[in-house]
């Protein structure tokens, strides 16, 4: 018989109505705690264990018997895809069975990991000093951590204020450790609010998400416009004006941080929370962006050979960093792997998790920029390759950047055009995916040919009359009219954007056809596709395909992935492993230079064609 | 036939001048520029390695042979204490080879250790950038100084730097280590000044040697009182001030740091050298010194059961320690061992290197504090008591501080007394040296007996008429005058003086005792009995055994160690395997605690009895 039964997670203090007999793993997801379960619930892995602090629960399955010492069974300790709960319990759950998913980030790949983040706080009871124990006050603290945190080290504030949390806690404190780093005492036994945030610095826009590094809960999300975009909307304007002005590069780091500082505030405001509760940041970005984060010097990227200063991982101090946060927390700065493949990537390629796919996988990744990862099946190769601006809408007549008024949505239906722009308004301009749209549609009407070029002279009988009325001008100045016809201002693509789109996606395309060849490998050996960014989450991967842009794969292996780049630093922020694998994978992938591969040309001449 | 010649050595470039042929070692030592030899010049250790940059040098011996490798000899590696010169030459001495020894500091004890200091200016050619070679600059420069220094990581504004530097100098560079730490980066291939100082914490007086880490050579010593005097004369006054006073902890670390940054800048005034030359800073002190300079509370160091906040080495940046010095340079601060057993004691005993002996060794360091160290042959034991300021003058009627006029030694010779004065001017007072002499002139003369009192009522006829009337007063009153009978001031020893004396020499020889006792050793077995500090420099060891305040060992095995303390700073300053020793040696003593012993009471009844 069921029966009405409550349970309480700890330490969040979350409640949980259920019947039971209820499987511990379920609740706890019901309890918004989703867990670990690595073995998806076989009780073979031992990695979903919580504490039964009291209640009634079920006696432990073989499983549990096989995969707990008789000790553990003795501390309430259980597998939670194991146990059922049969009454009233209170359970808890340790930081290391919850889930840091990006999920949130990314509707389609969710990737869960254990939480293992560089930041800790630990609750301690230690033995208090006496004439046969006359150990030092840190002596004392350290013997006690070293099977959680073996060789720690005491920054000088955290061991000036170690005596008296020590004796005001009657020996009872918490330590707050950022990786070896003893960078907190408290007294008492309470964990203080303990943040981390994830910086995805784009060109663009900057995105930073708040994490609880003790919870692995996502508090909070702000994006702000990248105040360095006074100075030139992509990377290569963003160097010259290193290069041009005299404290150039420390206005341009001024802006980022001022940028930055200002969206973690925000952040920090909407979860009530404080600077000094910021233990951890964690940073991707482009190459570019990296380097002027860091104040570092990017002219070398844009120089051949193009060189950047650095591109191990970094960990900054916050007072080196410029950010604002607990003075004694740490800055890392992810990976990058090339001067055109940034942090950015080793965040996409981080959170995607390609490199466990059995089968080859692309990843794309397209701004001013292309950035480029394929993983074989047994090795990651990497390349950038010039994309220009085209995509996000510069350099286009009436290209303009995703805004209201922008048509953002375009389709041939039954002869006619429909457009949806963006909240609805009268269209003003097309944005990125407009703009895929736009010569999908041009080509399937075969408004446009093969060749890029727009029909000529007159147009054939057979093209219906609510396509032909949208052709105006002549020669060079022909365009396609996608807006409303009798709107006040035409909305069209002309002759010149089609070169632009042209010469964009052939850039895209021949690296990718590069990188297949190196590896030997077929399109349809792609058993994935991930468009990764903004751009990822909003063009149709049809036009994408229609366009040329991408290899002939079925459209169903295409797949937007979302801000994965930012999910990456996410995941860095939340599991010291996936940080591992992040410095691993950026610096064991194989970079493509193709500025000077002979045959990157000539595969660019045949990728301008359209399909 | 001799033939007159010029050895320059590199690079120092030094001249030496000397008649062919002539060895090697023997110009460098002409030089200035003594070296490694530890198996003493037979050719065997391959230890005294220089490279022969140009000139005429005789053929390898066999023994060179055998030691070095042929690409080695191809490139002019010779060993110094095997090559003989046979003309004019250009030879380079590398910083290992170097000797770095304590014995300006004490010339007893020489000590030579291979310079192996933690800072070092690389020099280092980089291959340049290319399209086939696209490294980043820091990777470029860390896989070449990987040999040298595996792992290194860089500071922020070194990495700032590096893409300009790298190109000013056209790819050869000096890199600045510190640690692991890459933290400057100069352009072309010339070192620059690099120097480090070790400081020595004394409660009184605060000694900086600086050294040039490059060479080993000791460039200058400076001497300063320190500024916490204001606040008390010894340890537990200086405690109680912190205790007392809110901001007293901050106060007397900010004067200490006065004091040092005070003597640091007078110091490098005389070697004309700038403080961001200063990379390395080392500290000893005891452990109350230690806990000031750091910040830290030392309240409990005074209270039972005596924990230290900590006792392990600590390493701070310079904006941490308050030090003005390389902003990117590195503090590092020596071990304690307890409470009262400080790192001043680890410096002695890593200086006068008598964890090697294998003979038991007792070294004595006294202040207003005794520490003391027993190396039994097999381990150490440290203990410390509470000599009270008596042996510095304190509480002493005429007591006073060594300054002119203080009588620092007092022989009785043919029935007479004899003094001596600081700079010979009339006496006003006794200073510590003076007071040991005092006490076994006054026991020698059979004025004050083995129980200490002062010879009562009448004074025996066969006392000497000389020393009959410099005995004053009665009873309790009674006193010996030492100064000239016809001076002004008299200067004398009275009853309550001889009762101080004893409680402190009763106190340090219990504590002597009992490590004996606890090793299971007879005062003959002691080798050595080494006095370390300005107590060690001044007394003399006669009058200390004819107190009793050391045991009964003959003459000759009591040496005193000058400022061993102070050395043991400069050891760990220059080489890395010294500080390795200074950590271990301090984590394996084994700290004795006497206020707990039931027997140190017991002890001291009989220890406070004269001989």
């Amino acid at each position: 018989m069921l029966q009405p039964i409550t349970v309480r997670f700890e330490p969040d203090g979350i409640d949980v109505s259920a019947e039971a007999p209820a499987l511990v793993s379920v609740l706890a997801h019901d309890a918004g705690l989703p867990l670990h379960l690595p073995c998806a619930g076989k009780g073979t892995c031992g990695k979903c264990s919580v504490t039964v602090l009291s209640g009634s629960v079920a006696d432990p399955t073989e499983a549990e018997l096989e995969a707990l010492s008789a000790e553990d069974l003795a501390r309430g300790v259980r597998l939670a895809c194991q146990t059922h709960v049969t009454g009233d319990a209170v359970i808890e759950v340790p930081p290391e069975t919850r889930v840091i998913g990006t999920k949130s980030l990314n509707g389609d790949l969710v990737r869960s990991v254990a939480l293992e983040p560089n930041v800790q706080q630990i609750p301690v009871t230690l033995e208090k000093p006496k004439l046969e124990d006359q150990r030092s006050d840190f002596d004392r603290l350290a013997e006690a951590l070293e099977p959680v945190v073996p060789k720690i080290y005491a920054c000088p504030p955290a061991l000036q204020r170690l005596p008296a949390s020590l004796r005001e806690g009657d020996f009872d404190v918490v330590a707050g450790v950022v990786g070896k780093r003893l960078v907190d005492i408290h007294s008492g036994t309470r964990q203080p609010p303990t943040l981390g945030i994830a910086v995805d610095i784009g060109t663009t826009t900057i995105v930073c998400y708040v994490v609880d590094l003790l919870t692995g809960k996502q508090l909070g999300t702000v994006a702000a416009y990248n105040e360095q975009g006074r100075h030139g909307a992509d990377v290569i304007s963003r160097i010259e004006y290193c290069n041009n002005n005299d404290g150039g590069l420390e206005e341009l780091r001024g802006l980022v941080l001022d940028t930055i500082n200002g969206a973690i505030g925000g952040a920090l405001k909407q979860c009530d929370a404080r600077p000094q509760d910021v233990y951890e940041v964690t940073v991707v970005g482009n190459t570019v962006m990296n380097h002027l984060f860091m104040g570092l010097d990017p002219r070398y990227v844009a120089l051949a050979p193009y060189v950047p200063v650095s591109s191990r991982a970094q960990e900054l101090r916050p007072v080196d960093a410029g950010i604002e946060m607990h003075p004694r927390g740490n800055v890392y700065c992810l990976p990058i792997m090339a001067g055109f493949v940034g942090a950015d990537t080793v965040g996409v390629i981080l959170a995607t998790d390609m490199l466990r796919r059995d089968h080859p996988v692309l990843a794309v990744d397209i701004g001013t920029n292309g950035e480029l990862a394929l993983w074989t099946g047994e090795k990651l190769m990497v390349t950038s390759c010039a994309a220009g601006p085209a995509f996000e809408g510069a350099q286009i007549e009436h290209g303009m950047r995703a805004a209201p008024g922008a048509i953002e949505r375009i389709a041939a239906v039954n002869g006619g055009i429909e457009i949806k722009t963006i909240d609805d308004v009268d269209a003003i301009g097309i944005c990125g995916s407009g703009l895929f749209d736009a010569m999908a549609v041009v080509l399937d009407l075969g408004v446009v040919d093969a060749s890029g070029r727009f029909v000529n002279g007159d147009l054939p009988e057979e093209m219906p009359e609510d396509v032909r009325e949208r052709i105006v001008g002549e020669g060079n100045d022909r365009r396609f009219i996608f807006s409303d016809l009798n709107g006040d201002r035409p909305v069209c693509l002309c002759q010149r954007d089609v070169r632009e789109l042209q010469l964009a996606k052939g850039a895209v395309r021949a690296a990718i056809e590069l990188l297949l060849k190196y590896s030997d490998l077929e399109p349809d050996d792609l058993g994935e596709v991930l468009l990764a960014g903004a751009f990822g989450n909003y063009i149709d991967p049809r036009s994408a395909l229609r366009m040329g842009m991408l290899p002939d794969v079925p459209l169903e292996r295409i797949k937007g992935v979302g801000n994965a780049a930012g999910a990456g630093a996410l995941l860095a922020l939340s599991s010291m492993q996936e940080r591992a694998t992040a410095e691993k994978l950026a610096a064991e992938a194989e970079h493509i230079e193709l500025s000077r591969r002979p045959d990157f040309q000539t595969a660019f001449m045949e990728t301008m064609m359209f399909p």
